[in-house]
Formats: C-alpha cells, structure tokens, sequence
C-alpha cells in the first residue's frame, strides 16, 4: 500500500425529508446564492423544499448553469456574488452545478483578475467561500469531494481544479429525486460511476488489497442496482444505493493508497469538447479501447476483476481479463450506452488526432498511472474507439 | 437503506515517516499532554519519533494509562490538565489510550465536578478539548470515530461515551508499528476488527447492499491478511492492509444505512469486567453463541455470509448459515483465539447470570438490533459460550 493523506470534512444527509437541515447547517446571517442548473428543480418539488427551509435566510438566485459548467456563464454568477456580497453558496443540482459552485467558491475569495488562471495555473484552493449541496443528479460524487471541472466554450478548453478548500461543508442527498429523472441520466450516472471505480481500481497492483475489495463492493452494487433503477426509478432500495455508490466512488475511501490511471477521463474530456457527447458516455467510448491498448501492464486486475466482479472461472489471466472487458462493455450497453465514437457523430475521423493535439498542447506529454502514455498512445486509443 | 447522517472530520496521515505532520498539525502556541500506555512507546523508538518532530513544541508526559481504560488513573491524567493548563492531547497508543484521552478531551472542558456523569448519564460531547493520535496498535478504530469505552474499576463499570466533539483532528497511522507487538495483541487486533465488522453487518437485511459488501471487503481483507501478519509481522503490505482495515472497521462508513447489533459488545465488557480478559477474546467467545441463539433472524445474512466471504456453495440457508459460524470460530481459533469461556477462567459458572444481572443494575433490558434480547436471553447465550 503507498502512503496516503485522508481528509473529507463533508457532512452527508441521506435519505428522505432531510431538507430542514438546510436551516440548521446554514446560519440565517449568511447571504445566500442558491445555484441551478435548466429549472428541473422548480418542476420536480426540490426548489420548494429548500426555499421552505430557507424561510428565514436571505436567498438569491442563479440559474441555467448548464451541463460540463461554463466559464463564461459562471463569471456571470460571480458578478452577482460580489454585487449582492453574497456569503455562502448552495449548490441544488448535478454535477456540474456543484463543479461550478466549486469554481464560483473559490474565485468569489480569489485575488486574481481573471479566475481563468485558477484552472489554468492548476492553482490549489485552501481558501473558498462556504457552500452546501443539494444533490438532485446521483453520479460525478462532486458532493462529497473537492475537485471540479469547468468548461471554456470559447477556446474548447475543459480543466479540473481542486483543493481542501473545496470540500463542501454539507451535502443532502435524497435518492427519491432518482424517480424524477430521465433513464438516459440514470444510465449516465451508473457508467460515470462505475468508471470513476475503474480508474482507481485498474491500474498495476500495488498491495492495496483493502482498496481493491472495497472498489469491487461499489462495481458489483452498481451492477446489481443499475438495471434494477433503470426498470423502475420508483424502487427506493436500488435509487438509494445507486445514489450512495455514487458518492462512495469518488469521495477519496477507494483512491487513498493505490495508483489512479485518469486516462479515461483525459481523452473522454476531449471527445465532450469536440462533440458535446455526455461526459459519461465519452467514458464508456474510451474504456475497453484503453484496457485493450495498455492489455499487458493491467492484465493482472484485469483478470482479478473478472473473476471478482464478474464471476468470470478460468486460470489463464489473460482470457479472464478479455472477457472482464467483454463483460463491461455489455454491462454499458445494457444500459442503453453507446461504446463506440461513431454512434455519436459521422463526423468521428479525426477525432483521435485531434484529441492527442490537445493534449500535446496542454504538455500532458505522459497519462495513465505510469504517466507514460504519449499522445500517439492517445491518438491510437481514441481511433480503436471509433 | 436507513436515513443516515456521515460525518468524520479526521485526517489520517498514513504509511511511512508520517511523523513530521506533526509538527504541522498542533500549533506550537500549544502546551500539549503526550498520554500513554505501558511504555512500549519509549521501547520501539515512537517516543523519540514524537518528541522529535514536536521539538519546537511545550510537550508535557502522563504515562501508564492502562488496557481498559481505568477512571481512577485518568482522573490523575485530568489534575495535570488542569494543574499546567493544557491545551492539547495527544494520544500515542492504541485503542485504551486514544479512548482515556477522549474521556479526558471531554472531561477537561466539561462542567461536571464529578465526570463520571458524562459516561453514567451517557452525555454526548460537543465541545472538547482538541486532540491528536499515533496509532501504535490496530484493533479498535477509535483513531477515527468519536467514541470511547472507559472502566470503573472500583464499581465494576465500563461504559461508552461519544459525541462529535471527540474526533481525533488527526491520525498517525504507521504500519511499521505492527512488527514491534506481540502475536497476542496482534491477534487481538484482528479478531477486535472482524467483530466489531460483524456487529454492524450481521444484522437483519435492511437494503444496504453497498454497505452489505463494503463491510464483507473488510473482513475478506482481514481473512486474506490476518494469518499472514501473524506469521510474518515484518510483511509490510499486509501490516498496512490489516491496519487500514481496523480503522475502515469502525469509522462510521459501514454503519451508516443499517440497523447495528454491539449485543457481542455488551456481553463482552462484562466479561472483561468480571476476569479481564482481553477485549477481543471477549467478543470471540460470544459472537457464535449470540448468533446460534438468534440465529432465525439472522439467519438470511450469515447464508449471505457464509456464501460471500466463505465461500460456502449450497441452496439451504440454514445450511450455509450454520457452516458460516463453524468457519467463523475456525478463523479465530486460527489466530490462538479461544472461542470457550472455559478457556480463559475455572471460576466461569457464574459469569452468565452476573452479566445478565449487570445489564439489568444498567436498565439494558432490550439489546441487539431489535432491541429485544432481555437479561434472560444474555445469561442463555453467555451459558452458551462457557
């Protein structure tokens, strides 16, 4: 096991009619800016809720924060805070509006002129304004973590930050807010989770055995109640611990100790730059076009995750870990997730080009968690996705 | 799932040549109270690790805080508090001395002239004096949760305390100390760790089926890595992985969602108040009597038991159930664990109607995770585990 650090301050409530604690955790000196995405809150009872139990705080609004959160729409955002002299931040929403409430949490308290260089600069956050969450989308686990990613439309940027500034200081996840959500989002949550697992988890091994196990618990929930969410978002068991997966996947327990890879992540970004494909799905695109690229340094958890998560027999590693990639990719269709580029776009040629010019540009010269995967791996990687 | 609130604020600095954090964590404005045990501490080099990084500091010494806690020997800890006006506390040992100092943490800002009130009339700490850990000894977790046990040796008591205020700010966790322990403590830790898992997992089924797996990753973890501590306490990764499992054990994430037991826990600290035994042996030589005598209700989970972490193949639950303790007391008995009363003292015959009769001097009339084993069902299931 590699040395770690284990930090996270976040105070969860789970379950239902936990809103009146908006008015314990908030005090009603702060000056709050409730954060919205599309107005999906209003329609399903969430806003309701929360304005109820913000009656005796000062609450102003913004909303239309939209999906992959835009630099552009949060500067506007930020003028509010400073115009009203905004105090705390809550973040009812996805994760994109908890990612741009990060962004938002962290320039409101900033000296620089131009909040881009906080992204840009990979500059840590230790000092951010107060906020809170309200989760109505179960799948990136930005609620109980400190990383965000933020979008900038006009250069095609998208580049994460984080810092332990960025915890929030509490998030209410309710799972009755799964049953007021399309399937195509449900179907996104369960993939964007289940690879935020496999990126901590499929990498070379490094004697966390611990980890691993624990990593296979969240898979093989998701993979028990994914379907069962997706067939009848009303069954409160499987929202529940669908919801709670999510968040166990990316709030530091799995990651703590062991190599993280992030590759997946790093070229699905580029395909949601170029495509505006759902970030989940870009995920689904890329992963077994990496396991099959990198086959030799990952055969290893490979075939333990066949064997573990999907109950895959055999003694040779290497057809246990090519039917663990099988079995994954089935799992993703079961869903309804399209694996391959060209089901997104006719226009998928030269994508893969494309993606590795990116990363070029960015000086990201070494991915993966050997940090050696050059933007020709990338280029191929992405083109065996096609 | 259960509604749940999660909190844990404390930071676990893990692996390697962690001790220079402290320097970083307590101001030196601090005067800071260095509590320990037996003196091990100054045995295998701890001691100089902590005094070194914390040279800059005003460090005061109370030593001899021994297993089980004991009122009395704190209540002396609590006049140097009080006499060189202390400010912080840290804890260098394991579960016994990291418990004695939360009871202190609580005591010293507490109001109460006579402080066994906090544990007598179970008072739960908000606000307590501020405090730190060095982990010397895997077993009981209390690095990472907010609980305590303390013993009343003149009264025979030994009760638990808790509250958000006794969270450790941080904790020290350094495998390498398990090389320097005996077996005995060593088998205690794992045994300590296993049971208090089983406690918050063997329960009836309540929809947790991410807690339900997390919960059997740890004690397959314990299983995979316990014998091989045991055999080799120099084996690095599996020092690491069964140290890490004792904290995981026990720092809230398993328990959130899900009824809890501690029936085992209950029964067990009488018998180390009526013959000190050890802790964990206690808990050994009650669990499979405690799960025989109510094994219809809980018979669902040890099938599920039996079948996920054992390995048993079979379509009878009661079948599996049942195989699932015999492989249960194996394991402990695998470690030197003596799973009989019998074992441990001659003078046992009396020991079930003394429990029964402690828990109802306590008002404890309904124990378990239905609340519903009365003092006669405690004196069967402890006549059982002669």
């Amino acid at each position: 096991m590699q040395n770690f650090e284990f930090y996270n301050p976040t105070k969860i409530f789970f379950g239902e009619d936990q809103f009146d604690h908006l008015n314990q955790e908030i005090d009603t000196k702060e000056k709050v800016l409730l954060l919205y995405g599309g107005g999906s809150i209003k329609k399903y009872g969430v806003y309701g809720k929360v304005m109820s139990a913000l009656k005796d705080h000062e609450v102003h609004e913004f909303g239309g924060i939209p999906p992959n959160p835009e630099y552009e729409v949060l500067l506007q955002a930020l003028e509010v805070i400073k115009k009203v002299k905004i105090t705390y931040l809550l973040a009812v929403g996805g994760g994109s509006v908890i990612d741009g409430t990060k962004f938002l949490a962290s320039a409101a308290l900033s000296s620089e002129e131009e909040p881009w260089k906080i992204l840009k600069d990979g500059i840590r956050t230790t000092n951010a304004m107060p906020f809170g969450t309200v989760l109505t989308l179960p799948a990136t686990g930005s609620e109980m973590n400190s990383g965000a990613v933020v979008t900038r439309k006009e250069t095609g940027e998208k580049l994460g930050m984080g810092g332990p500034g960025l915890f929030p200081q509490f998030s209410i996840l309710d799972p009755n807010v799964v049953s007021t959500l399309p399937k195509r989002q449900i179907a996104n949550g369960i993939t964007d989770a289940f690879v935020h697992v496999m990126e901590q988890y499929m990498t070379y091994p490094a004697g966390g055995i611990l980890q691993d196990r624990l990593a296979e618990s969240i898979m093989q929930t998701l993979i028990e109640v994914g379907p069962r969410v997706l067939k009848n978002p009303d069954d409160y068991e499987a929202a529940s611990n669908f919801m709670w997966s999510c968040t166990m996947a990316l709030n530091g327990i799995i990651q703590k100790g062991v190599p993280t890879d992030w590759a997946i992540h790093a070229m699905g970004h580029e395909l949601t730059a170029q495509f505006g494909i759902d970030h989940a799905r870009t995920l689904a695109i890329i992963a077994a076009s990496h396991y099959e690229y990198n086959f030799e340094t990952k055969r290893e958890k490979l075939a333990q995750f066949g064997r573990r998560v999907w109950g895959i027999n055999g003694d040779d590693d290497s057809v246990v870990a090519k039917q663990a990639i099988v079995q994954m990719n089935e799992f993703f269709t079961s869903l309804g997730i399209d694996i391959n580029l060209s089901k997104y776009t006719d226009d998928y040629k030269g994508s893969a080009l494309k993606t590795a010019n990116a990363l070029r540009e960015r000086g990201w010269n070494g991915i993966g968690e050997h940090r050696n995967l050059t933007p020709d791996d990338v280029e191929k990687i992405v083109e065996m996705s096609y």
